[in-house]
Parts: structure tokens; C-alpha cells; sequence
């Protein structure tokens, strides 16, 4: 999908909703225990409730891996289930020399056919590009994030001027363009946002942590959102885990309701 | 296996060697290729053959993940196959927030029994954390990479001095000790090893970048080698795609004694 299709779904739906599929064994519904595949059919039931108001869905690689074999089963039927006008994001936080990124990007760009993978920009432009080479897929690069540790070196003042992430986002942006490459902002350092839409205008950002990390929505919309709308803001746990009863996928197709309904204002507002 | 056990198996086969699985369906010998799982019939054969002179082996993970869940299954036997004495690095580059971070050390720590798995920094402490909560495993944080790319932010000079390859190395000392925690150091830049000794004299490192990717190992042995060794150094295509014959393994063995040999030498000279 590419960014001008991204942008009609998400006029179409008045939404710029992502949701996260961190889909723990542990934390879902009890009655689904006894299917064959629990995680697949809650995505399942997820997704059926969401999909209205969704533009994205964001399957957090980590949880499906944590089952090993049987994890990746639950993984490829949900990719494969997502509607096809649903932009899908493999939060994988991969990247590595070149020919091992090329690997991961086979992995989640033809194994699976995801639109984009989420990567850490640590070791540089050739542990990137790789992931660049596939028409019509993305990348998206960690800048910014939303977890404490964060900022351990992203906020480091550098010689040069700037921080880590601003370096970041400056030099990433001669390795593809505004229809190839997203960055990761975290929704709980909304002052700085204003800041990165200096530096990269045009680009989509992946918004995680509004919700149970704590970020506001409307800071969010308000200092992030461009002309294309460049938002796609992640919620997780206050979608997927709202409700643990047998009534989980309609309370959780609500919250993701609200949320859009939300994200219909700011559209109106900051667009 | 801690760093005690590490250090007894370097003694007992005087190597420091660790042997990369990089294994790529579309490099291995042909006559493999109508085995029911090729990928894993080639590293049992290159394990077989090189266990002697191995105290590690480092599964490349891209390359399982690539093939999706039969690649899963492949690494999975190949994990199994490898002999309890000899160290297993997980090469993952992983690394996301706290609770997801949790869920990739389940993966390879669990589901997987791996000794140790390569972890990316810049999402910072609680990134790296949860990895450490195993008892007798172990995280290999990236620092200096071996790769072109690596200059692009690993190098950056920082305000508070030194560059941020180094503040990685510092700051991550105060998460684990040196029972737990081991960093990758590119052989490609054994110039930096001096300097990294400096601030990080008792930890392991692995360094990848011998052989293929042009490093010295000599210069890596002089200048990285501490009162435990204190080294991995690992080969992958200098040694498992030495020949591409039904004789592979026996070179891949060949080539890992010439290695075991150097390595035995650098121990009685730099230890």
C-alpha cells in the first residue's frame, strides 16, 4: 500500500487508528483457551470488531515468537485474515548487516506479506536499505520512543549539534522517501513532536503509547498531523484487553469506536 | 553456562571459536536439497564436523525466519542438535519495551534454550532488562559494529564526551554483570579494541567480522583478549560455505581446526 492509498482509507474512515495486536495467552479470555488456536481466533474476533474503525494493525512479533513454532502458525493466519485495505505493520524491531536485514525483510515482506516492518536504526544505513528494496513495502524507523529507557541515548546531546534521534531522523531520510519510510514517535513525548515535524514534514509517524503508556491524543493530532495526515497512532492493550468476558471483541470494537470518533474531530480540526 | 564454564571450554579446546549459522537455502550444497529439511541436514553436518573445535555456534535467525514456520522448525532442531557444552548465541538483534522485550527472551531463552541472544540498545535500559532476568543467560549488546553503516550513529561524538558507542558500553554496565552481559565488537575495528578494553576489561565480547568481512585476527586477539580470553570470534561463511561439495562438512571441519590452530597459538602468546 502506498501512502497516497494510506491516505484515502484514511479519509474513508476518518480515522488514523492502529491496533495493537500484543495478543498474550496469559491475558486473553479464558473460554478461548479450549480452541485450537486461541491467539488466531482472538485476533479473529479482534479484528472482525475493529476493522471498521481501523486503517492499521500492528501484530507485536515478540508474543507470537514467545510460542515458538505454534506462535508463528498464530501469526501467518492473522496477517493473512487482515483485509487487504488494512495497512499491517510487523512490530519486529529488526535490522542487521545487509544481507541478514535482507533475510528479515523476506521473512515479513514475502513469508508474510505485511506493508511494513518496524527496525532499529543502531547499526545504520546498510542494515536499513535492504528493507527499502521492496516495492510498495515500508519501513519504519524507530526515532523516538515512548519507554523510559528511551532516553538512555536517543536524547544525547551530540557534538554536532541535535540529539540522537534528530540525527536520526535527518541522516534515515537519504535512504528512502516519504512513500517508503514512517518513524516510531512515542505518543508520551508529545513537546517534542512539533520539533520532529520540522525535520521531517512530510513523513508518516507510527504513534505508539497513547493509552496505557499515557499519551494524550489531542497533543498528538495537534502537533503531528500534516497534510496527508502523516498519523497512524497505536493503541494496544486499551483496545485488545478493555474486556475479559465473553463480550471482549464487542467492547473492544467500542473502544476502538471512541478512538475513531476522537480522530474524526482532530481530522476536522488539524487537517 | 556462566562465565566459569565458557572459560573451561575455551581452555579445555583452546579455541575461542564460534562458528556463525548463516545458513541460506540457495548456498548449501545442491545434493541436500532433496532432504525432507535441507537446512537443517547442512548444520547438523557442519556441527558434526566442527564441534571439536567450536565453543560457540551462532544461529543467524533472519535466515530461519525467512522460511517462515518451516524455518522456525529448522532452527528449533538445530538448537536441539548442538552439544550442551558448547555456548548457543541466539542472533536476534532484538530489543522493544519492557513487557515485549520479556516476550522475545521466552522465545529464545524457553522456548528455545539458547545461552545468550544479541540484543540492539537504543530503546535503552528497559529494553535490555528483561533479557537479564534469566538465570544463566545471557545478553550480547551491540556497541561497535562491524559493518559500513555502524559509522553512521555508533561513532557520533557525544556533548558529555566520547561517542555513543562508548556511553553504550558504559551505561549498560550498571544493568548486568559480567556473567551476564556481553557485547559485540566488529573485527573490522580492531584499532577501537584498546579502547573498548578500557572500559569494559572483563566482559566478553563476540566479534564477528573475521574472515569474510576482513578483520585480523590476530590484531582482534592482541588487543581484545583479557585474564578469561574474554573473546568470541566468530566465522560463518569462511567456514560453512568453504566448499560446496558433497565434502563440505569435512572442509568446514578443515577450516574450523585452521582457525582452532591460530586461535590455540593466541592463547599461549596473549592470555
Amino acid at each position: 500500500m502506498n501512502r497516497a492509498a494510506l491516505f484515502e482509507q484514511i479519509k474513508k474512515k476518518s480515522s488514523y487508528l492502529c491496533v495493537g495486536l500484543d495478543t498474550d495467552i496469559q491475558k486473553i479470555p479464558k473460554h478461548l483457551l479450549d480452541l485450537e488456536d486461541p491467539i488466531f481466533e482472538f485476533n479473529k474476533q479482534i479484528i472482525d470488531a475493529t476493522a471498521k474503525y481501523a486503517v492499521a494493525y500492528k501484530p507485536n512479533i515478540a508474543f507470537y515468537e514467545a510460542h515458538g513454532i505454534e506462535g508463528w502458525k498464530s501469526l501467518q493466519k492473522t496477517i493473512d485474515y487482515i483485509p487487504k485495505d488494512i495497512f499491517t505493520i510487523a512490530d519486529a524491531k529488526r535490522g542487521d548487516i545487509g544481507n541478514t536485514s535482507k533475510m528479515y525483510a523476506r521473512a515479513f515482506f514475502e513469508q508474510m506479506d505485511c506493508d511494513s516492518i518496524t527496525v532499529a536504526p543502531y547499526m545504520g544505513e546498510d542494515s536499513v536499505k535492504p528493507f527499502l528494496d521492496f516495492d510498495n513495502k515500508w519501513v519504519i524507523l524507530l526515532a523516538l520512543t515512548s519507554n523510559a529507557g528511551g532516553k538512555d541515548f536517543q536524547n544525547l546531546g551530540l557534538n554536532k549539534g541535535g540529539e540522537l534521534y534528530e540525527e536520526v531522523l535527518r541522516k534515515s531520510q537519504e535512504w528512502g522517501d516519504t512513500d517508503q519510510l514512517m518513524y516510531v514517535v512515542g505518543a508520551t513525548r508529545a513537546e517534542a513532536l512539533q520539533n520532529i515535524r520540522n525535520i521531517v514534514p512530510d513523513h508518516f509517524l507510527l504513534v505508539p503509547g497513547v493509552g496505557a503508556q499515557g499519551g494524550s491524543l489531542e497533543e498528538v493530532s495537534k502537533y503531528g498531523m500534516n497534510n496527508h495526515c502523516g498519523l497512524l497512532v497505536n493503541s494496544s492493550r486499551g483496545i485488545i484487553y478493555a474486556d475479559n468476558s465473553a463480550d471482549f471483541a464487542a467492547v473492544a470494537g467500542q473502544k476502538a469506536e471512541e478512538l475513531q470518533a476522537q480522530m474524526a474531530g482532530f481530522l476536522d480540526k488539524y487537517l
